[in-house]
Order: structure tokens, then C-alpha cells, then sequence
């Protein structure tokens, strides 16, 4: 191999790492989306496809801590849909550090606007912070700890559909 | 050209694809941004800039459907001002698929903080299904379909300026 | 240097610097996020990391400008964590355009739900536009210009603790 073939070798390999970590990026940022938008709409396929078989979602109070793919359903139709009748999460300031290029963790913040089953109209804050590995090619969530900072119930306000 | 060279060159042929892929995740993402800029600070040419000259805005009830650059103005300055005295838009959850490299689909949520013309404070949620087009190297909106999820009125409300 | 190899070099020269404005968007996406996290969660080590040494906070009335590191201390210490009890930034709407490889426009825009020191929950609109630079291979905003476009108090919200 020549000599310009080598430095040209060693930068196109450069380059195939650096996109890859911006592609992996995307693929978290859709992960981050896919959670809002498969709870949000009940589209369980969706939902449960960001989550690796063995996840832990530590939801903690008021709700508990939900390991794997039975206890993520469990927590889904058994404690959170019960408890909500409607709800419109917009994930926000996504933040993204990896630790290698099939492991990274992330944080980002959710605004909720949603109505309980009693039909009291709350917005609801938290941050989540988030453990994302590639598997087998396939950027999943391995943990994902939700701290909840306000419940705050809006008096008077009523979902109004159009 | 020795076999080094070929490898390489198949390689940057593969490089070049990913990286324009990843651009046209940008520019998307602009574009969805763009609506919520051009609309809220009433800025016509950035609005009108993020759609085909052939698009369809389907806003659906209680709006209607528009089409074209004529039937988009006609929607924003005859239909929607005159209805909202002030909106604020926030784009999030933003989802995009590619099924070839200049046709894209996507979907994004909305949040609306506003006040209508009677001077009642809304937040407004809605989800946005995008079909996004390459056009002589430009993206642009093709077709927008709107699904209102909630109008609700927040009673004693203000929108009160610093 | 044969011609196929030159052809090469001078596309990996053009991928490089492609790829390079892909993670610029990513690092400024980032400062834009960490100024949320680090104010709303009081880690001063992430906020003051995002802002050049000599960086420009114009928040604008009714809070004022601020110029360098001790005026951005000054600004959160001595005047906006003292209005503000508790603050949660979600930033979408993001824009940059780039003038060249280490100079940067962006434009932004928040709602904050938060609770005034005297316990009123307010949601809060603003739009931010920023002046980003490369110094040193690190991106940091230079100038941020506020424009706040709501302070809406909700009459009757608590913030509630779960």
C-alpha cells in the first residue's frame, strides 16, 4: 500500500467511528421519542421495542420499580394506564455521553400534560435518566430512573378535544 | 486501481451516504422547527419557505384542509391569526424514517400556549404527520396532516408580557 | 499520488469537514440543554461551562445584562434564583446556521413552568438567540440575547411533590 493510501485508509476509518456515534445519537434521540409517542397514543409495539428484555424502569414513588418486559407491561396496563386517563409527554434537553461506542447514558427532562382517571387535569414534570446499550446492532434502553419533580393539578381545566 | 483503493473507495461511496443521511436529519429537523418560528413570530417567508409549492396542510377540524402556497396563506392569514391573537409552539418528540434518500415521513408533538381572539388563554396539543420531499436538493413539507388531541382553556389565565 | 487516490483524498477531506459540522450541531445542541439542566438543578459547574469566559447573558428587562463569568454568577445568584424558586426549562425549536467552521447563529425557544419566591406558579415564554464559538475546539455560547414573551401566573397551581 502506498503511503497516501495508508493516511487515507486511517482517516476513512476515523471517519466510519465518528458517524457511527452520530447515527447511534439519532437512534437514542428516537428511543427518548418512541417512549412519549408509544405511551402517549397506546401503541405498545412501539412502546416496548425501546426496551431491552432485561430493562429495569425505576419509576419510583408513587408507582414502584418494573423489571424486564413483563414488569414494563405490568407497570403499563396494570398501574399507569388505570391511573391516567389521557397523556401528552414532550421529552426535552436530551443530553448524551458514551462510555464506549455501545454504551452511553443520557438524561433528558418531560413535560406531561395529562388528565388522571378522575379526570383532574394535572402537568406533570420529571427527568429521566437513561442507560442505552447496543445490542446485536440495537440501541435499547437498559435502565431508565425517572425523578418526578411536580404534579401540579390545573383547577378548572378540562381536555377539550376539538 | 489496486484492490486497497477499491476498498476505500467503496467505503467513502458508503460514508458519503450515511453523512448525507444524517444532513438530511438536520434540515428535517428545520424545517419543523421553521413552522413553529415562522408561524408564532409571524415571519411569512420562513413559514412559507418549509413547504412545496404543491403541499397539502391538513389541519382538519375545526380549520379545514389547504393546499398549495395560495391555500397556505389563505389558512394562515384568513383562517388562523384572525383565530389566535398570540401562539407559542413546541416541537418535540420528532420521528423520521426514510424510505429512500430524498423521501422521508415523519411525525412530531406540539405544545401550544396561546390566546385566541377572544382573549381566552389555550394550551393546544397536537401531534403533526409529515411526509418531507428532496427537491432539486432542497427538503421541504410535501404534506402535513394535523391531529388535534386537546384545546383547553386555562380559566384566569393571562398571557401577560414582562 | 495516483488519480483515483487524489479523488479520494479530496472526498474524505470533504466528509471531514461534513462530518465535523454534524458534531458541531451535537455540541451546540448540547450547551443549549445544559443551560436548562444546569440552571433548573442548581449544578453550577454545567451552566457556568457552557458561556465563554467573556460571554454575554442579555436577558433584558426586568432582569438586566450580564457580561463574564462573575456577571453570569452575579445574574443567577443575586437575581434569578432569588426571584425564582424553582425553575423546569424545556428548550425545543433549536435553529443554528453555521457562518463557518467555529462560528454559529442559533435561536431557540423555552417554556419554563416554575414558582416565583412568592409561591406563584407562572409558565414563562421566551425565545433565545445565540451567538456560538468554537475556541480552542470547544463550542461555548458567546452572546445570548433573552426575549421573554410571557409571564402567564396560574391562579390555584401548587407545585406538587409527588
Amino acid at each position: 500500500m502506498s503511503s497516501e493510501t495508508e493516511v487515507l485508509a486511517a482517516q476513512v476509518e476515523l471517519l466510519l467511528a465518528r458517524v457511527d456515534e452520530l447515527e447511534s445519537r439519532a437512534a437514542i434521540r428516537d428511543l427518548v421519542s418512541d417512549y412519549c409517542i408509544g405511551f402517549d397514543r397506546h401503541d405498545w409495539d412501539r412502546f416496548i421495542g425501546i426496551w431491552h428484555v432485561d430493562a429495569v424502569w425505576a419509576i419510583g414513588d408513587p408507582f414502584g420499580d418494573f423489571v424486564g418486559h413483563e414488569g414494563i407491561r405490568e407497570a403499563v396496563f396494570e398501574v399507569l394506564y388505570p391511573a391516567w386517563r389521557e397523556t401528552n409527554h414532550l421529552a426535552t434537553n436530551l443530553r448524551i455521553e458514551f462510555s464506549d461506542a455501545d454504551h452511553a447514558v443520557g438524561r433528558c427532562d418531560v413535560d406531561c400534560m395529562g388528565a388522571a382517571s378522575d379526570g383532574v387535569v394535572q402537568m406533570v414534570g420529571a427527568s429521566y435518566t437513561d442507560t442505552f446499550e447496543r445490542r446485536g446492532g440495537i440501541w435499547k434502553i437498559a435502565r431508565r430512573d425517572v425523578q418526578i419533580h411536580y404534579f401540579n393539578p390545573l383547577p378548572g381545566v378540562e381536555m377539550s378535544p376539538p
